[in-house]
């Protein structure tokens, strides 16, 4: 007897965003192959955006375990205990308590065996601020939910596509602070992670690394900066006699190129735009946020909210789509 | 009767590096419709040259006047006072006389009215440092050379291609150095020059310029460093009101997707990284380096001496090539 897998617990997201379109786009658009997934949201709330965004999609309310059964009929929503009244483009505190309670039960259900993997639909983090929520963004709040397994996390972010996965080693900080932040524990702890993440959940037996330079052309031996020499390279030596695949510090405007990139599966940049400049220039649309470091698996589309096209039907939905077809692909 | 325009002058660049290999390419693999050119160099040295890389590429000496009409029988080479004396990969500071005797001469010869334009072969500052050279690069030099035709010069350099065309404002510097280097002023200037020579050289009768953000998400409000509201939007201000045609502060992260590039047609950049990554991820090749704000059409490949592999016949000669031809076309 063949035992269907789990599907997918994807969540809510600010439903004044563009997420709750999206979910219903993911739903239309789903090819054979897909994986099945259920969204923890509002029925009503998601069968109101359908009818502004004249794209009618049957939602079918149902729990946990039915969901994958009935995904043929319409898309499946487990509902909230929290009320959602949200307008497009609008976004409200009041909806805070629903938005966090759907990040919070896709976890569980994973925890429980009920879903797969987590995919989250964006979020409005001052939003969330306004009622009290106290974490810096989404990937915080994983890690504190990772608690549950025990153990000690260290979330990391990589954004990925087909043609590149990036790691930022300092991520939503003032560029003036990265050189700051930047030590040689955080770019080891941040690679081993890397490594062992895509060893056990991509599956590549030896998981090549590459890691830039924070400065113009890696600093050019001292020259223009000396943060190559006091902090990367160490990093790089002590990765390395941990027995991990590393190469650096790279120039970080030659590495991005196609042939530069054949040579690893993922780099390590210092700073957010240094890894998501090449990202977004190379795969806009299907780019997927995918945390390493929890217990399980999280992924999400790699924009943000986009109030300003919320409600209006126009938002792209391949990249939760890609992020769905991701989290199916590391829990395989 | 028609007048030929005059050719390019090229210079040798570091002659132990792969510039000499990259004339001699650039001679082989023209096509017809590309621009007559000499080369101000040693002509036995490039002999040898063509000989090491088993090339065999007929050099004709010659002077700027008959430069253009002999290059069908070979690559014509206007002949240094100073020696040469190189051995592939290893850049020796007794060739910096000759290196900067050639990039005087060729910017002379574009004054007198015997070249067109000047198209630079790679150079080492370093190795021209030993020798007494006192500028920080090629492009500060060709700014004091351009004092010949009076007035004051603000040399801005803008790395080309048919993908993309980007002008750091801050250039080699270490990145904790870039926030304190840029100013209002600094971009207002770049702004002006960039406008200035987009309607000059390339002919654009309204140039649309784009102008990243220094911080992630351009700062996200001032939630992520303040750059962008004291210094980027200011400056923004400063051009509009001046009649400049520009958007920003960007997210630098979003700005050079195909969707986001179609919007501009050169995009100002807060430090190197932030232009150069997406420049050589669209371009690796093609990439050429152009000054602008000099009284003259000056280009150069985006790329340096390499050492590593000078004297091998391995070296691309796309970007010298495409070099070339934007010289060409500047100035037509």
């Amino acid at each position: 007897m063949m035992v269907e897998s789990p599907p997918l617990a994807m969540t809510m997201g600010d439903p004044a965003g563009i997420g709750p379109e999206l979910a219903l786009a993911a739903w239309r658009l789903r090819a054979a192959g897909d994986p099945p997934f259920f969204v923890l949201a509002a029925p009503a709330h998601l069968a109101e955006v359908a009818r502004r965004i004249r794209s009618p999609t049957p939602i079918v309310e149902t729990d946990f375990e039915r969901a994958a059964s009935v995904i043929d009929r319409g898309l499946p929503v487990v509902p909230l205990n929290n009320a959602v009244a949200a307008e497009p483009g609008r976004p409200n505190a009041a909806n805070a308590a629903a938005t966090i309670e759907s990040i919070e039960r896709a976890v569980l259900a994973v925890r429980a065996g009920t879903a797969r993997a987590v995919v989250t639909n964006p979020i409005a983090k001052t939003t969330l601020y306004e009622s009290g929520f106290r974490f810096p963004g989404h990937t915080e709040y994983l890690g504190e939910l990772a608690g549950a397994w025990g153990g000690r996390h260290f979330p990391v972010m990589m954004i990925w596509s087909e043609a590149l996965a990036v790691v930022p080693v300092t991520i939503h900080i003032a560029l003036s602070e990265a050189p700051k932040a930047l030590t040689r524990e955080l770019i080891v702890e941040t690679g081993r992670v890397v490594d062992r993440d895509l060893r056990a959940r991509f599956h590549l037996p030896r998981p090549r690394l590459a890691i830039a330079g924070l400065n113009p052309h890696a600093g050019e031996g001292g020259a223009m900066g000396r943060e190559e020499i006091t902090i990367i390279a160490p990093a790089i030596g002590a990765l390395r006699a941990e027995g991990i695949d590393v190469i650096g510090p790279l120039p970080a405007d030659t590495m991005f190129h196609a042939g530069a990139r054949a040579r690893y599966d993922v780099a390590l940049t210092m700073y957010h735009d240094q890894g998501l400049i090449p990202a977004k220039t190379l795969a806009f649309d299907e780019g997927v946020n995918v945390t390493l470091g929890l217990p399980f698996v999280r992924t999400s589309p790699d924009h943000g909210t986009a109030f300003d096209i919320a409600g209006r039907g126009v938002a792209n939905p391949a990249s939760l789509m890609a992020a769905l077809r991701l989290a199916d692909r590391l829990t395989q």
